[in-house]
This record gives C-alpha cells, structure tokens and sequence, in this order.
C-alpha cells in the first residue's frame, strides 16, 4: 500500500486494532492502536513542520501553525486515511462503533497509529520519506489547502442554522493589556459555551473560539 | 554547551535572536527565532513522545500524554534553557523586553528554537541524540517527574488566594451521553472565564479547565 515491505507485523497489526477490539495483556493493560497513535501524531507533526519550515522559507510561525493545523486536522487525516485504503484494514467492534455513522476519528486516528508503526519499525527517516513521498506528494496539494482558508466562523454559523440553534458570540472580557486591549470571546451554542478565543484582535479572538467549537461538534 | 561542533552558525544565531531584535529581511519579512521554535517544538514532541512509548510499555497514551505535557510545559523548558546557560545567549531588546522580570517564555521559546536549529545543522537521529544524552539524561529526572502530580486545581486555588482574586467552577451543561453524562465546566477568575474542560468525569472536566487556567495565567 505504502511502496515498501513491512518489518516487524505486529506493530502494523496494533496500529489498526480500535480500542473496541483491545486486547487484554497478562499485566491487565488493554493494547489497541492508542499509544501508536500518540507517537505517530508526534512524528507526523515533526515531519509536516520541517516540510512547510522548508517550503515558506518567509512566513511567521503564525501561518506555519495555521498550515500544520490544516494538514493534520482529523477531517483532513480522515480523508487521506480513506484515500489510502485504511478503512479495509481497521479492526473494530461494530456494537460499540457504529461505523460509519458513528466513526468520528476512527480512520485519522488509525492513520496516525500507522505512521507510529511506521517509525517504531524504520525510523524516523524512513517513516519521513514515506509521508512525504507516499502520502503528502500524491495525494496532498498543499497550495490549494494554502488558499483554502477556513473559516470557522461562516462554518460554525451555518451549521447551526441547519441544525436551527442559536450561536452567540460573547465578549467576556476586554483587558487592557501594555499596549493595547485583549479580547476574551465565548460561543455559545444554544446557551453552551463550546469555545473560548483569547487575541488583541477582536475577529481573530471569534475565530479561535469558533475553531474550538467546530473542533468540539466536529463539524 | 551539548558536547558537538555547530556546522551552520547561522542556524545558532537565529535561534537566540528574540523576535524584540528581529532582522528585517530584504523581501520585509523578520527574521527571529519563532519559526526555528515552531520546528523545534515539534521535533522535541516527536523525540519526547518516543522516549516516554519506550519507557512505558503499558501505560496509556493519556499517561504519556500527560508526562510528555509535564516535560514540555513552559516552565520545565524555561528551567532547563536555565541549567544549559542560554540565559547568556539570548538576544533580545531589553527596552522591550525587560528581563527578568517580564521574561515569560523568553528561554523556553529559544530552548524549543536550538533544538530546532540542531535539526535543521545536523538531522533527526543527531538531535534525538542530544536531546536525550546532553538534556534529558543529565537535567531530566522522569521517575520523579511522574510522581510530581500537578494539581492544577489546587494551583489556581491557591494563586487566586494570594493574589485576592475569587475563583468558581461553574457547570456549565451535563449532556447525556452514549452511556454516560458529559459535564462542560469554565473556570471563572474574578468573573472572567478562563479556562474550559469537558469530560464524562466531573472532576477530570474541573482539572482540565483549571489547567487552562493556569497556562492562561502563566502559573
């Protein structure tokens, strides 16, 4: 699938192993993809910041962030994990995961336990070339995702309109701060706080708060 | 400093060069030590997040998640850039930045920005090796670092108290879940919402806000 010969399979079997179908060890600890997953995040992150780090060689670390942030995000990596096939491969209890109504990050998740897999059997530059090569190169256009910008806020507010709950964006808190004011803004959504966005600037405060609150409805 | 032979000095000089003395570039972008952190940040997760599935063969990815947050957090790099001198490296316009005083993460940032100028002089299993031999090994105590339980909530509590300010754990909503309730609570500092946690577990919601708090507050 990815253009190279497995080495230790028992990582490549834990990786797609949902914690639905864990397996129970003699010490009482459950092993599914979880822990795989929390390295590959970490590896995945690594790689994607020093490929951007090398791609715009003159923006801040602000846009770096923004970039990283939209290549990893778990609808992204749900999409990729699709692209590459991971769905056919992953191990799950359907009573408990109603796949694919309920799948939430199901396939990101096992797409991240992949490339920890990955690096626990290659290493880290092994498992680089491969993201890089094998994922980003062919199925990745990072221009257009450049352009693409997401914008939280239009998001959270039409899908509330769809689902017919009121949003409201509230101004907490104005701080002076030493040279200039800082905002504090919550959203609310039928009442509930699902975010909260702190920045001098008033619209980039809303449009952290409304990020949160899209990351919370995973929307 | 580490025990190597810098390759590229430049790397190095960018990475203790606070953002109060950037360069300007000739194309109008600044040139200052963000972006090296942004790529070091990742990098120390990736080799962190190794070392700790490594150490931990049967403990959870929200263990080492948490131990990982432990050794990363703002004030553990800024004791560590501490105890390696770079206190005596770092650049920065002491007009804006009025050290020690206001230093925030002023060494921490520029800890995260070496490992990111190693990086990019020397690559991954270079840095991995410096980064566990000359800093974790020598500075880094794990074991005790795992024992060392930060109770954020009794943290905020008693920093609210010095500093005569009122603090509340407001519930902000319990939704029913799959199977169980999911408690949403903010953390209100002398009424203002500092910090949100959502959790199945009341209490667990109650010490992720108080956490956010803290980070908020820089306590």
């Amino acid at each position: 699938m990815l253009g190279f010969v497995p080495g230790n399979l028992n990582l490549y079997k834990m990786a797609f192993r949902h914690r639905s179908v864990a397996i129970m060890l003699k010490n009482g600890a459950k092993s599914s993809n979880e822990r795989l997953e929390f390295l590959g995040d970490a590896v995945l992150g690594a790689v994607i910041a020093e490929l951007l780090f090398k791609i715009y060689p003159y923006r801040d670390e602000g846009f770096l962030t923004e970039m990283r942030s939209k290549i990893v995000s778990r609808v992204h990596l749900n999409q990729l994990a699709k692209k590459l096939g991971l769905d056919q491969l992953i191990e799950f209890d359907p009573r408990i995961v109603n796949y694919p109504t309920k799948q939430g990050s199901l396939l990101g998740d096992a797409f991240e336990a992949l490339i920890g897999a990955i690096y626990m059997d290659k290493g880290y530059n092994f498992t680089k070339s491969v993201i890089l090569h094998q994922i980003i190169q062919p199925h990745v256009d990072i221009h257009t995702l450049e352009l693409t910008e997401t914008n939280f806020k239009s998001k959270l507010i039409e899908w509330c309109q769809r689902h017919g709950k009121e949003v409201l964006f509230e101004l907490m808190a104005n701080e002076e701060g030493e040279s200039a004011k800082l905002f504090t803004i919550n959203v609310m959504v039928d009442g509930e706080n699902l975010g909260q966005g702190r920045d001098y600037n008033k619209k980039n405060a809303e449009k952290m708060a409304a990020e949160k609150a899209c990351q919370t409805l995973d929307i």
